[in-house]
């Protein structure tokens, strides 16, 4: 085994908490040598890690759902990697782990951390990015969040806004295979293309090209029973006029504001939840933790059947992590963004 | 029976579309000499009318849950009136009926008009304006609403805003009979003073006197469970930041934003919902059609228990229809606003 104090670990740290779009100087490099480690640790060797709208979340001050990322900690990030050293009996050298890694080269710490919340991925069965995608995070959000919260019925129209990004995809191939008629809102031609047909929905929005009112009333001659929104905004708006009686919006995110400096832009139309007795209720994935393991398991079973696509952009090198980052804002990745931090 | 012909209806008719707040010009009076009955109908002679924010959507143009009124048309309202002439089968000459008998001193038409949706009610067991309140459509707008789409359950915080008017004093009542902690909000400390100390809510917050955000702190040391707007807004927003996990907000009206004449102001936090996995529902009274009598039977029996009251703002004569619907959007009706058209 390679002695530790020959590998250095690269990080990328919170240097200060963003205002609107993320600055390089926002960003702090550093690196360490990895230390020994002591009773029940391991280390992960990073292969590749899962950038996410959520990211620009955590580095913001303030209560949510999970704890803002310090000033001066690594940057939180998901992904798959390699245990490369192991002073414990839950994980051996070789495994393969799905877990909170950070933006980094190794990470170090207890087999059992709470917030890394590692488990085994089988690097055999499917290749590694798809873990960060349909049977990731992405995945479970969309998957969970489609059918739990959406609870679409076979026949019913699903609209999903990012429909080419990680959730959306997932979101629209799912709905499909529950017999819906599904839906996407896009930016750009090449994305809607892909979702219609590679990806089986029923039709595309491209927002960046045309009206999404005046789509979603070509598109959905009978209305939206669910949407399932990743963006908010003035495309929230816009299918608020557009729902049907006993609508479902799924709130899963809304990246449209999140490098906002000015605050929020609420759904003005929020009133025609009123009008419908329609529902508008938030997804947060790690509350399906229990049952991932279903999910999963039906998804990789579409996949070999060949009936359902995991796509990725992966973006190599972990010193291109800050511009990778910014490609999900302006919408230039195609796919669930994937930066690739180490050869397999 | 007095000869038909010599009984004036006197009636307000939407003359303009009102554009903001209601403008005297945007009614026309009129009056008529009351024609002879055909077979199958009734003369109503109107006692008491309902004044309700909802009134101000009816006069819009747009595609909504009830069509808009025409123009030229009478005005919309819900009262409560005697039969003094019929020749159906349906209805006899004393009967008392509550329906939708417009702005008017006379109803005439077909006992079973569909958008009159007449039912008798028992003037000996109650006084009239209950059943333009808690026994009313307001009563069973609170009752569904909170009971069927909040669903608080004993030991919840919920909180209520307009807690002074029609819907706000049952929502609340019927929120303490089911065990839960009760916040109202309203305008003014005689209204708050009202609902903590004669119907027993556990607190007020003054919203014309004092931050709303820091009421809710105080008076909810456990967060919001159950919110039921009635006013949207910033008041609204300011409890999207102190609901919990699962919380459920019955969105009902928006007397706040229904005389803009600059677009509805969105609930700029929004992603609370998200956050904390709540939802937003609307709730439209007519879906519970079916169930009303047992609203009814379940409030009247709390009201002759004593532990259950129905407060009413009457306002004489129909010449101060204007003037008394301008007091609802200016918050100056202290319950249920009532119209008496006639003595009884």
């Amino acid at each position: 085994m390679t002695s530790l104090a020959t590998l250095t670990n690269r990080q990328f740290r919170l240097a200060a908490r963003p205002v609107g779009v993320v600055k390089d100087s926002d960003w702090q490099q550093t690196e360490e040598t990895l230390r020994e480690l002591t009773e029940g640790e391991i280390i992960v060797q990073v292969l590749y890690l899962s950038l996410d709208p959520a990211m620009r979340g955590w580095m913001n001050e303030g209560k949510s759902y999970i704890r803002p990322v310090a000033i001066g900690e690594v940057m939180r990030a998901g992904g798959i990697g390699i245990v490369i050293a192991s002073r414990s009996s839950k994980f051996v050298v070789g495994d393969t782990l799905s877990g909170l890694l950070g933006v980094q080269s190794y990470w170090i710490g207890a087999a059992d951390d709470r917030m890394a919340s590692f488990y085994k991925v089988d690097g055999k069965a499917m290749p590694l990015p798809k873990y960060l995608n349909a049977l990731g995070m992405p995945g479970m959000t969309a998957y969970f969040g489609l059918l739990e919260v959406g609870m679409p019925k076979a026949g019913e129209t699903v609209v999903v806004s990012g429909a080419a990004g990680a959730v959306g995809q997932t979101v629209g191939q799912v709905a499909k295979q529950k017999g819906c008629r599904v839906v996407g809102i896009a930016g750009g031609q090449e994305k809607c293309d892909f979702v219609v047909k590679e990806l089986g929905f029923d039709a595309c929005i491209d927002y960046k090209n045309g009206s999404v009112h005046e789509g979603l009333k070509t598109h959905c001659p009978n209305g939206v029973d669910v949407y399932f929104d990743n963006v908010g905004g003035e495309i929230l708006d816009a299918v608020l006029t557009r729902i049907n009686m006993k609508a479902r919006i799924v709130i899963c995110g809304a990246i449209s504001q999140y490098n906002n400096t000015t605050p929020v832009k609420g759904p003005a139309n929020y009133l025609s939840l009123l009008v419908n007795r329609a529902r508008m209720e938030g997804i947060v994935v790690f509350d399906y933790a229990d049952r991932y393991h279903k999910a999963v398991t039906e998804m990789a079973g579409w996949m070999r059947a060949g009936s359902f696509q995991s796509r990725e952009d992966i973006v190599q090198g972990l010193e291109n992590f800050p511009a990778a980052l910014q490609m999900l804002f302006s919408g230039k990745n195609f796919g669930k963004l994937v930066l690739q931090v180490a050869q397999e």
